[in-house]
């Protein structure tokens, strides 16, 4: 591709030879003939001294640099657009058609241009909509949903009457729709409480490798679309989940919680069950979620604290011993000055 | 089912219409005609004033709401009898019957009833109980031995020689019996020390999704009976889980702990190795257990503490910022009174 | 085996009988007539007195206890290489053999002695070693390339272009070379950052169960050599990891960090992305990792403190009511000599 095109189409503009031909994507110290790089953070701006990069994206030409420029006001979104041009990876190259190995109920809707892998067993009542690639050894429960454009990846578990929208992706080994942790104690025995609901996942959203996500007890788990969530994540029983989150890897979240729009949950945080993360919420990295959340603020901490409030009280922690340190000697002065008085 | 006949059933009354029939169980909010719903919450009881249930599970009926009632002690118990009897969920509907898709060795005994789906395969030397289902994609290694009424679902691998008792289930992408890590280092280098022992699960264990379960270096990982295992848990090689336990998601158990009878640890909870904790302890979310436990009691933080030590010592921590400004001002109090004495 | 021929192999020394056969490999506890056991931790040295082991491994004979004796200066060492001599575990008893069931495209290679199981497929561009044996339902993507003597046990899934050395073990149900979390946000979208990179493993790499490891986003994620790896754990995308590192159970590693050689990070420990770890740092459990850190240190706490700063703020904590007692007694007392001051 043009380097002309590809700025007309991302929407930037060319600082130099626009005819040049782009045919991979790379970084500023990876790049040779024919790599289009990009410079996102000023730091790595020396880079331009060496790099081999035919291209470079940037926000504005630098000039002490003679290299070929496509200049965009958000050179890292132009980068990512640019990718999806120029390099697809693993799973959107597969081609349509159904594996002689696949297992396919008679009573299965599949939609036009299905890419169906070896192994793959979809059940009675499944309904996938068009363009979706169900990779090798993915198991569609009964009665699921699938929109269109779904990617599920390799050993991917369904369970039934799980609902997908439309530009889902499943990473491998995720499994989605199994019981929710429910027991109801009776004379020292944990009676298994059936799980009946089901697990409904909105439109764009991508859920990465060896998640959890249990369905309800009664009723729905919900995703909410344009949510993105990290590999090895806890999803509980009737969990909703909102618009625009983003979810980092190891992070739990026990059942019945509400996480509203655009939160972020860092990577190893635990949120505890039947609490309501407003809006615009970030929690830090592995802290410990049990309390009443203002919209918009961020915490850290387990139990939780505002992020302000738990620096304050992380620079305390850290000069802890030399104030322990000052109340013995104070002591010890005013046990001086009591002896000193009548 | 009539309500009569489930009251009976269940052990309980009815008040109210007991001709009516009982078709789906369902929330007091979601409830449509022929559904039965319960209060198990009091903080719910407003929802009779509107739900469209057919009929209610109760403590005690709630005559200023004209509905259906049954009453039982229990409800929450009840109504997951309930659930048994009207709503059996995916898994259980399963029939019996061998996928022509299934690889199943010539010197397998398979019980009566056996559901086993396609793409399983059960190994030379397995020996499998009545009324077992294996779902799609499932792998049971040489000479596992299942009981009766087991359920595995889609993608579970049993590793050779583990033995499972009767009525336990294991959901989708769990591993049972994947070697410890046991590595005997010597000049630099981690040589591998093959573990050779196995896993063995006792009755009406349940094991969630993507969980870990790793065969003992020699002798025995054991889950003991009733115990039951949230997703994305780690059980380490020759830990011993005693009966009755409640394991909640993302728990890591470290190798050759021993766990005591009904013994709860709450979500991401961390055990070291090692280590004895005795019956009905209680770990809080997160903790970081590497103490001696008192039987029956409860203990949260990381390294964990009393759970009454941690929430006197949380109060203090958010009030430490006041307590060092205070520290500060007496010492300069302190330093006055000097100056003023002789 | 005759225990003589053992102890010449092992590179240690019989006292007793050194024709005894030797047959399995047990602990002192469970031993029975045929039985090598081992002690390896002096406070295990009771059983000597009563263990019915047919020889036992020490570090110098206990003359006490009228056994048979292989002497060894690395008890542990010796019983792990006695293992593989003896006892080989599961997966390395697999016979070389195509499974009818398996799916191998036409444009793979495959090397000596390859065993391939059932429902496993390999696609096309794929180039496999000697020896290696590639369990039930495993997945192998296309172009991947693995070394000489691959075990790669059932249902794990290598994505597309996966780079493995030899001698490498990967347990049942890990992902290698799924999507790294890369999104660009632009007017509340987050728009997602094709993955073009790959995953890289060294030799003698051994990878436990249910993990996942990103590909890179550009580039590569590294595994060095010799690196031991548990179960559950996540290493995201364009991680590189050295050589000889020991990383525990559910600990997750952030984009782009670099670990250096021999570290070990003990279990649910969490790095975030972009750090630099030096070579033979120790992490302990739980820690969560934000900082600079020095070689050949151990830390703990989250946020990480030396072990040392860690241990005397614990202990503080420990005291701190007592402490916040004796400050605000201290407060009256000072006010008292305030008032018997002029």
């Amino acid at each position: 591709m043009k380097l002309r095109d590809l700025a007309e189409t991302l929407g930037g503009a060319v600082v130099g030879d626009g005819d040049i031909d782009i045919v991979r994507i790379s970084t500023l110290e990876t790049a040779t003939s024919g790599d289009l790089a990009f410079l996102a953070n000023p730091k790595y701006e020396q880079h331009l001294a060496t790099t081999k990069a035919s291209a470079v994206i940037v926000d504005a030409p630098r000039t002490q640099y003679p290299l070929n420029y496509l200049v965009h006001p958000k050179p890292y979104f132009a980068f990512s657009q640019a990718l999806k041009l120029i390099s697809p990876p693993p799973g959107h190259q597969l081609h349509p058609g159904i594996s002689p190995h696949a297992s396919i109920d008679p009573d299965v809707t599949l939609g036009e241009n299905a890419h169906v892998g070896s192994f793959v067993e979809i059940a009675a009542g499944a309904r996938i909509g068009d363009n979706c690639k169900i990779m090798t050894g993915a198991v569609i429960g009964r009665d699921c949903v699938l929109g269109n454009n779904c990617l599920i990846y390799p050993n991917v578990t369904l369970y039934d009457d799980t609902v997908i929208g439309n530009n889902v992706s499943i990473h491998a080994g995720t499994v989605i729709g199994s019981d929710g942790f429910g027991y109801a104690q009776d004379k020292g025995i944990h009676h298994k409480v059936y799980q009946i609901g089901r697990v409904r996942i909105e439109d764009d959203v991508e859920i990465g490798a060896n998640c959890t996500v249990d369905r309800a007890a009664l009723g729905e788990t919900v995703i909410g679309a344009g949510t993105k969530i990290d590999n090895l994540v806890q999803i509980a029983h009737n969990v909703k989940i909102g618009r625009g989150c983003l979810i980092v890897s190891q992070v739990g979240i026990a059942g019945s919680t509400t996480i509203g729009n655009y939160v972020v949950l860092a990577g190893q945080a635990g949120i505890v069950g039947h609490l309501n993360i407003p809006d615009r919420v970030t929690i830090a990295a592995q802290a410990g979620v049990s309390g009443t959340l203002k919209e918009g603020t961020i915490y850290a901490g387990s139990p939780q604290r505002e992020l302000k409030e738990f620096k304050i009280l992380e620079a305390h922690l850290s000069r802890l011993p030399e104030r322990m340190a000052e109340l013995k000697r104070l002591k010890a002065e005013v046990e001086e000055l009591k002896k000193k008085l009548p």
